[in-house]
């Protein structure tokens, strides 16, 4: 690990700490997946450890595995449909709305699932995340059905996407948890998030998106001088 | 078979007869799934015997089978991204509006990517399958993600669903060929079909439902007296 990705890795921690802190007893914990969200899972385990009882949802196999491991008490949507807080990563935060592009690293499905059912949604990130504007360095990815895959890629592309079929370093496409592909869509600009993620999901064979629109309460960022907190203004309306 | 299911099996094989003449020399050939799709996939082997060229695109493993099985020449997606027409069953057809509810065969996701995919489509039912309202016999299937269902299951009844997770003679959850789950919905009425779908498609988990708003632009009707065709008045607007 270089000095660059130790600092970064801190940040993230950091963040991370913060956001565990929302956690009190009894509560029922949504738990993201990515290189961000290990430190989440850390740092719930570390509160744990220290005597405070909540139960986790994983949105992943591997985030699973993780929280397992460090000993911290999973529960599943079948007993507990009502996620009291999720907290996770992202891949772009955009600062004035806290809208986000999340799914670079394939688990946006199952993130938005647990996102979506959660009372409360904290998100961690270091500071080179937050952006002006959403999709100003990312592409959206968006999960779509095996079946048909390039009709559907032909309908983003009429959105106005230049979409690439993710691949692995193998060389075959990529499959995410639920055995669907990714398509990475680039936008020159995305200027109503909310529109587009409506037109995305409403086209045939597309299973979701990688915008999550309206759902963030709190981001804490991690950077040289320690942890941001920002919150969602109360005049944004929550479109969930 | 009883002679009231010989009976409905000859206008639907009528039907099938009849939207098969709608296939030309050269066409690219959506295939449906289901019952009343076998005797459109035995009517196409008998014109492909006949001397008409065309390719199909199956929209199941089976009715691949089944195809290949009588000869009739197959492509993709990858090589036809675009297909001419598309002839498949429905569970119910609105008089008025030739809206549709399918998927009581489990197919629903595949078969709207094709019918979407598709230049015109072609619906083939006996008269038992029209109905003047939409959900007056039927539940609207919504193939959902496993992870989760319960949540999504929750939000479908929050738009007014009473809904039922499809299950399998050996009693396990039924699982469709993209390795999801059915949740059958039934509206008490749906004064809105569009309005509807986009609702249910705009839900977290949802991939996709049941529905098939502005998409058919004939419906061949068997019965006692023959096959009664039903064109897509030009008034109403065509929203794929």
């Amino acid at each position: 690990m270089n000095s660059d990705a130790a600092a970064l890795a801190a940040w993230k921690r950091a963040a991370a700490c913060a956001a565990a802190e929302l956690v009190t007893d009894g509560m029922i914990v949504g738990i993201g997946t990515g290189s961000t969200a290990v430190f989440a899972i850390e740092a719930l385990a570390s509160r744990m450890r220290a005597g405070l009882r909540f139960l986790g949802i994983p949105s992943s196999d591997r985030s699973a595995a993780l929280a397992t491991s460090l000993g911290i008490p999973l529960t599943t949507f079948a007993d507990h449909p009502r996620i009291d807080l999720t907290i996770d990563g992202a891949d772009e935060v955009e600062r004035g709305t806290l809208n986000l592009i999340k799914g670079h690293g394939g688990a946006l499905l199952h993130e938005k699932i647990v996102a979506s059912a959660s009372h409360r949604l904290a998100i961690i990130v270091d500071a080179t995340k937050l952006v002006d504007r959403l999709a100003d360095h990312s592409v959206v990815p968006v999960e779509v059905v095996n079946f048909g895959w390039e009709a559907t890629g032909g309908r983003l592309e009429a959105l106005g996407a230049t979409v690439t079929l993710r691949g692995t370093p193998e060389g075959t496409a990529y499959c995410t948890d639920s055995g669907n592909r990714i398509l990475d869509c680039r936008f020159q600009s995305i200027p109503d998030p909310a529109a587009l993620e409506e037109q995305i999901n409403r086209l045939v064979g597309v299973v979701e998106c990688g915008l999550f629109v309206g759902l963030t309460d709190v981001v804490f960022i991690g950077d040289a001088a320690g942890v941001t907190r920002l919150e969602r203004s109360l005049q944004v309306p929550a479109d969930r």
